[in-house]
């Protein structure tokens, strides 16, 4: 069948909205990379405007109008077309967009800006009272946000509910908690059982290595998973993210510590998994809501798999570490293979999320998740959340913070966006890598053979074929049911660390 | 008198409309600095949209309603006052922007972005016949577009007369002939006698000079002169240029040459120039149409003053010939101050417009200003245009191109842009330089002993407060008469090369 007009009508002004992002996502990434000083407050306004125009586009009754018109031409099609998604997702976005007042949207996008501000000088400052009233805003905003969605779904029960389903479409809070429950059970008497066993050292990896070099060792690394630097790049950044700016042009950025080996060449690793996902997405759906990954969950999937079931593998570095001693000869030549290893994947309970490791890292998240769901259901106090965070920290992973500064006000997230949605999609990340990893194993049970040589090809392959290529076609519930033929399962990520750290400390489990 | 509402109204419309601009401006350093090949096509797209949106912004009939509206309020305004400047360049810009059909502003935007593809391609290739069908179309356009603009001013003789306005208001094709006729006049015999006198040698400059040196020399000469990093920064690109994002983020662009010591360091200086223009507008001027440059030939007169005047003058290398030594001993230390000044102002007649000397460089532009002439006229071919080319090289220069490539396909501008009013700008910058130059030292005679000081202060504190604060506020007539006390005038620049190179050559004039 022939697409109506309204269809090309259609995608001409999906078109010009996703052009609008495109720019905000080149102004956004040159904030984070390059720009001068005195280039912050005009680059807020402009960011403000683009952002502005998107949504009055996006908003737009005439884009209801030709979702309207195009019901039968949709209805006529198999869901699996390009078409019908196009037409599906769109009119989720369209919807989305059109129930959050515009009043509200600006309101909250001044007010994040200057919350972020503040936050910036406040953490080196340790001071949590300076953004505290900022946070009562937010939290005030995000209740009010999370309402004005309800209407999305009327199978929403909880406030946080549709702040969840926005990034992690699918899931709510009560299906979020059955999971972590699950996890957790898992985690604690891993962690407990490696705490009791005998210490890793990871002193090796605190010498003095340049971080040209680990850079350069990275950038090598990740064209052979499957990076392509003809379309995209690499650049310096305080806090490493990817950014889609087109198919053509997916960029990731890091940072590098010159005296610790394995920051920088994991967080490239990291981000080179979100850049190769939306690297991998079908060209046909560039500037679409299709042409971008489809949950926050799935999108770190793929930065946990590159990062830590290979990168973070013996097979991988039997390969590696040769080329890796040949880089640092003095600093590594007394250090075997099973030291850097073992290093590499030490188990500790810290205070920093980002520096976590996979077994403790889940825990982090857990307690993020708890106090937004506290917050937002006003079982917490904002002026109360340092204590509570703090005795939090002393019972889940055994440590009191010594300041707000690595406690409380260590993430961004909660002063550069909403409160509630923003942290579950880590911890599910993880789930799904094991699981989709699991999967492509049956089918390609040689991968990590060909890991250990170097060689990526068949699950950069597997994953660009069931992954990557769909975009957002599919919502995250229908790609893991079409992936992996069930619904998102944590035992995977279980086995997986359970066999991998019970290998590695020796446990009896 | 407090502004009516229509004025903030007017400046807040202009704000959305200037973010627009600022952040095409971004994606544009974006596209020639650090983006990979594969993002070509979407970026391409991505501008075509922005600028598009910021054109129907700018012709949207409430801005020429707001405009009526405040009629009374600017007449009751001094002319000299901000508001009423605003308001009468923002009704010039308003009546540009509506008298172009917005059908021909596209397809000429798509024509031209295919045009550019096929010179950069061919231009190596040394392909004329390649071009020549859409130099035919972008003479066609220009015409149309030139068509389009009549009515601005009933005194146009000419079809190219509204170009040359548009970059350079207030002058056309017979004042520009005037000029350049004088100027001529007195630049042959110059040629003539610098030709028949002693070489110069200047091997010395062609020796191994790591590029990332001389642009740290560079950068630090450059701060010294004013331009200031807190709001701008340096990056490498192909064809080096200033942008303006906002107030507070004014960047340059170079390229460098490990072989050759000079050609980084020169655009650096040069570009500088257009950034410390930019970067000393009236902050309150951003995100409206009084905050950039006001003509194409004033911009170029001050990166030619600082690249020329100052930073090719025997003064300036009395103070940095030294620091220039302790950063290539090697290199330099057989080469005195006087051999080094001569060779970095070596006049030869050569092929290429960029790389020419401070006196023949105005012939290039002679030649090229006829040709856009002759072809809009309809008196030279486009398929003739190669033959003339190089006919003219060889009677002006002296010589003729082996190849199209260094011959009539060298410049970007007619395959990047309309043909007509691109040209002419870079005389008028050299002759206003001069011209203002020569009044600073009116009021203050000290300035090249500064300068051979390495202090820069008061000549950058008298072009930031006669010429960069103001912005678009002032026409360029208006501003000439305002600094100078009178209209342009050739003879500044006349004297200037006679007495410099009269001196180098000596010659006797």
């Amino acid at each position: 069948m022939e697409a109506p007009a309204q269809y090309s009508e259609l995608k001409k002004r999906l078109s010009e909205i996703y052009d609008l992002y495109g720019a905000s996502s080149v102004l956004g990434w040159d904030q984070a990379t390059y720009m001068p000083p005195g280039g912050a407050a005009a680059r807020a306004r402009q960011l403000g405007t683009l952002s502005k125009l998107a949504q009055e586009k996006l908003t737009d009754p005439a884009i209801g109008k030709l979702l309207d018109e195009l019901r039968s031409f949709e209805n006529n099609l198999s869901r699996d077309s390009d078409e019908a998604s196009l037409i599906r997702v769109t009119r989720r976005s369209y919807q989305i967009a059109t129930l959050i007042p515009p009043a509200l949207v600006e309101e909250i996008s001044n007010h994040i800006a200057m919350a972020y501000q503040t936050w910036a000088k406040a953490r080196p400052e340790n001071n949590f009272v300076a953004v505290q009233d900022n946070l009562e805003k937010t939290l005030d905003y995000s209740r009010q946000y999370a309402e004005s969605l309800r209407p999305l779904d009327s199978n929403y029960r909880h406030v946080m509910d549709p702040l969840i389903d926005l990034s992690d479409y699918g899931m709510q809070v009560e299906t979020v908690q059955s999971v972590f429950t699950e996890l957790r059970q898992a985690l604690v008497p891993l962690v407990k059982a490696i705490s009791e066993s005998s210490v890793t050292d990871d002193a090796c990896l605190y010498q003095s290595f340049p971080g040209d070099q680990q850079l350069a060792f990275a950038k090598e690394v990740i064209q052979k998973f499957g990076y392509d630097f003809q379309r995209g790049r690499q650049d310096p950044t305080h806090h490493p993210f990817a950014t889609r700016f087109s198919a053509g042009d997916v960029r990731i950025t890091t940072r590098v510590d010159d005296h610790h080996l394995g920051d920088g060449i994991f967080a490239t690793f990291h981000e080179s998994g979100h850049g190769m996902y939306e690297q991998g997405i079908n060209v046909d759906f560039d500037a679409t809501p299709l042409g971008g990954g489809t949950s926050a969950g799935i999108h770190e999937s793929q930065s946990r798999t590159w990062e830590n079931i290979v990168g973070r593998s013996r097979a991988f570095w039997e390969h590696y570490y040769a080329p890796l001693q040949a880089l640092f000869p003095d600093q590594l030549k007394n250090v075997s293979l099973d030291t850097f290893y073992r290093a590499i994947n030490k188990v500790e309970p810290s205070l920093v999320r980002v520096k976590a490791d996979e077994v403790t890292y889940n825990l982090h998240i857990m307690v993020r998740f708890d106090f937004e769901l506290a917050l937002l259901e006003g079982k917490l106090a904002v002026k109360d959340l340092p204590e509570a965070w703090n005795a939090r920290y002393q019972a889940d992973l055994g440590i009191t913070p010594s300041d707000y500064k690595d406690g409380v006000m260590q993430d961004v997230h909660w002063f550069a966006g909403l409160i509630g949605g923003a942290f579950q999609g880590y911890t599910l990340g993880n789930i799904l890598g094991a699981q989709f990893y699991q999967t492509a194993l049956k089918s390609h049970p040689e991968i990590p053979a060909e890991i250990g040589q170097g060689k990526f090809d068949t699950l950069y392959g597997w994953l660009r074929a069931n992954i990557y290529q769909h975009g957002s076609k599919y919502n995250a519930p229908e790609l893991i049911q079409r992936v992996t033929g069930g619904p998102l399962d944590v035992q995977p990520l279980v086995s997986y660390l359970y066999s991998k750290y019970g290998e590695i400390y020796g446990l009896n489990l």
